[in-house]
C-alpha cells in the first residue's frame, strides 16, 4: 500500500533507510513553469541537516540534493520531480550491537513485528534522517506558496519544560540557537539540555507554527478537512506524539461564547479557530502546536529485549539529537506547506464554474 | 477530489447534508462472509442519536440504518455496503433566519469561501449530522476488529474544565450519563453543564479512547503511521481541536528517560507511548485523546457579519447540543475502528511471505 | 480497496446488486455553482433503460434519479452528489434456479471463487443493471463538458458480425433503432438479431466513440495517460473485450508514414490517433471502439457444472437482452464522460502558473 | 496528481525523463521476505535494453538497475524499494533541430499543449526510455508471482502485417531474433523490417500474452475489474492503440453460444474469455494482445509545424527503433506482472474471514 505517499493533488512519494544508499522523493502534480532555485532545495536541507547545533547529532552529511527529473532549464516541467540525497556518513559499524536488541522508545521492535526483517541500521526507514525528503519535497511545495505569498513561521515554545512567553517577536528566532523568539527562555532552554546531556538523558519539546496569507477556502470536507491533513502530516513525523490546532486544548476549557471567534466586518475579532472553521481555511492565520517527545536513544542504561525476547541492558551511543527540537521545526514547516500546496492545487480543480 | 472518501484497504465514503434526503455511506474493501447482525449497527447509531441526555438536541431522528447493498442472506457479499439514513426531521424554516447570516465558530463563511453557494440549512455538509454516516460505517469495521477480539473504549475525561481523576473504573462508562467513569467528576460536570445552558452558553471537553488487543505490527511508515491516520481520522470529526496519542503533551515535558517504556520480556513496564512505536502499533493498548471545543451554537448574543458584510448581531436558536460529549464519544470510536479496520487489512496484504 | 471508485479529480463510486434495495452512485469532485436541470440525469438513464428495442430485456424498471445529496436550489454545491436508482422488478424468483449452478460466459463461478459467497440474484454486482449508476455519473460529468462544449456521440458500427459502413451521417443514429448510422446495414443487424434470437442464441457488436472539442493538453504521462484512461473505463463495462484507439489494430498494420499525423498549420492532415499523442489529448476529435460479447444469457442449452462441481446442462430463461447493443452505447458515453470530466479539472489544477 | 503512479496495494511510481540525470521506480507494498538475486532484475532490463536487435535503436545505454533502498541483506524489508537508471549515452545535441519542432506521431505538440514547457530532448518523459523503470518494477511483481507459480510469456504474432500462425510453439520464441514463435514468420517479419528500413520507414505489430497458473478470484468489480486494469497497464505504454482480452475482437463476432466457454467438471472447454469472467480470474491463462503502431520516428519527410505555427518539412533522424517489437514485449509482461501483483495481494487483504 502507498504509505510513504502523501497527498492528492500536489502527491510526494519518499523513499530511503538511514544507512542504505540515499533517501530521496519523488513528486507528482506540481504545476509546470514554475522557476526554481536550485539553492532554494539546498537551504531548506541545510536548515534541517544534521551536526548543527547544541542539541544535534554528530553525524556529518552534507545532505546534497541531487535532482534528477522534472526540471528543465530552470523550470518545473510537471512532470514527476525526483531528488536523492546521498547517504554519505553512514556509521553502520556502531549499530551492529543492536543488530538483535530493540531499543526502547524506537521502531525496533514495531518494525521487527510487522515486517519479520528489518534493516536495523541506524534505524533504518524509522530514522528521523527520513525527514530531510520531506523537506526536500516541501522547497518545491512552497514554490507553490510563493505564488499566493504565504508564508510559514515554524518556532520554539518550549523545550524540557521551559516554555516561551506567549508574545513573541518572531524576528528574534534567527537570534536564537534553538529557534525560540523569547530569548530569555531560549537561554534557559540551552542551560536545561546541557544539563540533561550531562546525565546521557534527552529532551522533548513544542513547536509552535503560523501562516500567513492563506486564502479562505481551502480543505475538503469531510475527512480531508484542512486540520485534519495538517494533523495527520503533523503527527507522521517520527517523535511527533500531540497536535493542536488554533487554541487546541484550551478551546476544550472554554465556553462557546469564549471560544467562538465573532466576526467584524473587518475581520475576526480573535483567532481560537486557528484560522480553520469546519475543516476549511477562513483566511486568517493557521495556527498549529506540536508536541514532541524526547529523543528516545540515550546514553542512560535502560531494560529492554533481545530479538529472542531476552532481557538485556541497553545504553544508546550511537550519533544522536539531544532533542529533536530545533531541527524539527523545518520538517514541520515542510509538511504545512505539502498540505497547503495541494489544498491550493485541488481547490484550483473546482473554482471558477460559478457563474458559468 | 475524493475528501469524503477514507481509508485505503477498508474504505469509507460519506454523503449527504443535514436537511437533505438522506446522509449515508458506502464502504468498500469489507472482507466477504463476515455474519452481521442489522440491530448492531442501529445500536451503534443509537449511541450517537440525538435527542437524548442533558446536553443533547431536540431534533429526534430515528436514524434507521437503511442497507441497500453488500449483504445477502445475513452475511458480507465483499461488495460495497451501502447504507441511508433519511433525514425525517429536519425543520428548515428556523434556518431561513441564518440564510444570509455567518453563524461565529461555524462553516457558513468557510463554504461560502470555499463553494460559493452553500445548502445553508442546519449546517448542511458541516452539520454534526454528518457524522452518524461514520457511525454506520465504524459497526461495519467493528466486524473486522471482532476477528481479532479487539476492544475499543471510548469515555468522557473532562468537561468545561472538570476533570475526572485519572484512575478509572471503566465498567463506571455505563452509570453516567456523560460517559464518564469517574462518578463524582460526572456530576459536577452535570451541574456545570446546566449552568452554563442556563446562560445561554455551551462547552467542551476531553474524550479518552483505549483500545486493547491490538496486534503489533498494524500502521505503515512513514505517512501512513498508525498515529498519523488516527490523528487525521479524529481531527476530521466537527469540533476536534487537538489529539494527543499516549502520553502525548505529558510527553513532551518528559525526559528520555522517563518516557521511554522500557521493555520486559513480559511486556513494556510503561505506555506512554500509547501502543504505537514509530507509527506501528506494539501489542500494547492504543490511548488517544481527543480535545473538543464548545458547540458553538449558543443563544448569547455574539456580533457577525451578513454574506455582504454587514454587521450583524446573532443568537443561535436552533435545536443544538449544548456540548458535543457524549453524543462525539461514540463518533471517536467508530473513526478509531475505521482505521484499525483498514490497517489490518492492510497488513494482511503482506504478511506470509516471509519463509517463503 | 476501492475498486468501485473511479477517477482523481472527478471520482465516483458505484453500489448495489441486481435485485437489492437499490444501486447508485456517490459523485465528488463535482465543482460547485453548476447548473443542474434534474430531467438531464433522468433522460440519460432512459436512454440505457431496460425494456426498450428489439434486443432488449422485459426486465420494467421506472429507473427513477433519485438525488440525495450535493445539490441545492438547482446548482451543485461542491460537496458529494449522492443518486440512487431503486430495484423495482426485480423477480428473484425466476433465478432460485441457478442459485447453485454457474451460467456460462457469466460471473457466477468467479465471485465464487473470489468471495465464497455471493448475492446470485440477476448477477449480483456482475449485472448489467450496475451500469444504470455510470450513467447517472455521466449526466453529473457530462455539466462539466458541456462549459467547454465537449459533444460525445456514440454509435453502432457492427452487431453480429454486420457492419456499417464507415462514412457515416451521424444524424440517422437516431432514425436508427439500433443506434447505427448506416440505416441499411441497421435492418440487416436488425434482421440478424431476429434470427439468432429465434434460436435462442444472442449477438456481439462494436460501438463507436467520437468526442468532439475536446482541448489539447488532457491526460496525464506515464500511467494516467487519457487512452489508458479510456481503455480501463471502457474495459470496465460487462461485456466488453476489446478497445482501440483511434486506428487501433489498423495502425498497427500501417508503416510510420502511414500511420503518423502530419501537421498543417490547419491542423492535422489525419487521425489515426484518435486524438490522443504521448497519452495527451491533441485538440482533434478522440475516437475509440469497443468490442462487444454476445450476451453470456441463452437459451440453448449449453454445458456447466453446480457449485459442488457437478456436470449440470443449463438454459438461461431469464429477462435479458440479446445483445447488449445499442443500451450499452450510453454506457461507453458516460464512461468517456466521466474520464473526460476527470482530466479537465486536473488539467485545472496545474495550470496558470506558467507566466507567473 | 498521481498520473506516474500505478496500482493500489502493490503500487509503482515513475519518474525521468530520457536524457536526464536518470530515469527510476519507486515501489511500495512489495511484501517483506522475498529474496531477491539483484540479477533478476539485470536480466529483466538486458531484455528490454536498447541497441539489441535488428529493429533497434543505436543508443548504448548499460541500465544497470541501481537499488537505493528497501532490500537489505538479499531480501525485501516491506519498505519503499527505489531503482535509479543511470541515462548514460544521451546525445542531446541531435534533438536541438528538433527543439522547436513538433515530430509527426509524437508527444512534442501534445506536452506542449499541456505544460507549455517541455524537456524536448529525446522526447522527455515520452521517451521509450521510460518504460525501463517499469521494467525494473516488473522484476519486483515477479518475485510475488513466483510464490504462485506464475509464469507469464509474451511473444510477437504479427509484425508490418505479416501474421504468425495461430498454433504456437512457445519454446521458439527465444529462437527468433523477433521473440515470434513462429519462425517461418519471423523470418518474413525480418525481411519485411529490413525493407521498409531501407525506405525510412517504420513499423507496428502485435504482442500476445499467456499468463499461466493465475489463481480464479483476482480482480476487483467494479472498475478495478481484472481486465480493466490490464487494458490500462497496457493502454498505458507508449505505442499500444488497442487490447484485446480473450478472443477479444473475435468475440464481438460470434453469438452467445459459440463464445461462452461451456464449463466441464474437468475445467472450461474453450477459452474465449481469456481467463477473466466478470473482470476476475478464472483460473484458465489469461490472454491478452497488443496492437502497437509504428515508430513515429522516421527519415522519410514529413510536413509539420515548429512551435510558432509554422510549417516545416521534418526527416527524424536521431537514433530509434524501426519498430517496438520485440523490445516492447519485456514492457507488456512487466505491466501484466504489476497488475496481478496488486491483485494477489488486495486479494489476501479480504480472504480467510469467510468460515470465521
Amino acid at each position: 500500500m502507498s504509505g510513504s505517499s502523501f497527498g492528492k493533488a500536489f502527491n510526494i512519494t519518499t523513499f530511503g533507510e538511514s544507512h542504505g544508499k540515499s533517501i530521496g522523493v519523488v513528486i507528482q502534480g506540481c504545476p509546470p513553469g514554475l522557476a526554481i532555485d536550485a539553492n532554494s532545495i539546498q537551504k531548506a536541507l541545510d536548515k534541517r541537516k544534521p551536526g548543527s547545533g547544541i542539541a544535534g547529532t554528530k553525524r556529518k552529511e552534507p545532505d546534497i540534493a541531487n535532482i534528477q527529473s522534472g526540471i528543465f532549464e530552470g523550470k518545473t516541467t510537471g512532470t514527476p520531480i525526483s531528488i536523492f540525497i546521498e547517504n554519505q556518513d553512514a556509521n553502520s559499524k556502531s549499530y551492529d550491537k543492536i543488530k538483535s536488541l530493540f531499543r526502547p522508545g524506537h521502531g525496533d521492535i514495531t518494525y521487527q513485528a510487522k515486517y519479520g526483517v528489518r534493516d536495523y541500521r541506524g534505524g533504518g526507514r524509522a530514522s528521523a534522517r527520513e525527514t530531510a525528503a520531506r523537506v526536500a519535497a516541501g522547497a518545491i511545495a512552497q514554490l507553490i506558496l510563493d505564488q499566493e505569498n504565504i508564508k510559514i513561521d515554524t518556532y520554539t515554545i518550549e523545550i524540557g519544560g521551559i516554555k516561551a512567553k506567549p508574545i513573541l517577536d518572531l524576528s528574534n528566532i534567527k537570534k536564537s540557537q534553538l529557534q525560540c523568539p523569547d530569548l530569555e527562555a531560549s537561554i534557559k532552554m540551552e542551560e536545561r539540555i546541557k544539563k540533561v546531556k550531562s546525565k546521557g538523558d534527552s529532551l522533548g519539546g513544542v513547536v509552535e507554527i503560523i501562516v500567513k496569507n492563506v486564502p479562505a477556502g481551502l480543505g475538503d470536507p469531510v475527512f480531508d478537512k484542512l486540520d485534519a491533513e495538517l494533523a495527520k502530516g503533523l503527527m507522521s513525523i517520527g517523535a511527533v506524539k500531540a497536535v493542536e490546532i488554533g487554541s487546541g486544548i484550551q478551546s476544550s476549557q472554554m465556553t462557546g461564547f469564549e471560544n467562538n471567534d465573532e466576526i467584524l466586518p473587518s475581520g475576526f475579532k480573535s483567532n481560537h479557530a486557528g484560522g480553520i472553521l469546519a475543516g476549511i481555511s477562513n483566511g486568517d492565520d493557521i495556527i498549529a502546536k506540536v508536541h514532541v517527545k524526547p529523543i528516545p536513544s540515550i546514553l542512560k542504561i535502560q531494560h529492554s529485549i533481545d530479538v529472542e525476547g531476552n532481557p538485556v541492558e541497553i545504553s544508546t551511543e550511537g550519533r544522536h539529537d539531544i532533542c529533536a527540537i530545533p531541527r524539527i521545526n523545518k520538517v514541520c514547516e515542510a509538511m504545512v506547506s505539502i498540505v497547503l500546496a495541494d489544498h491550493l492545487l485541488r481547490q484550483k480543480s473546482i473554482s471558477g464554474y460559478l457563474d458559468s
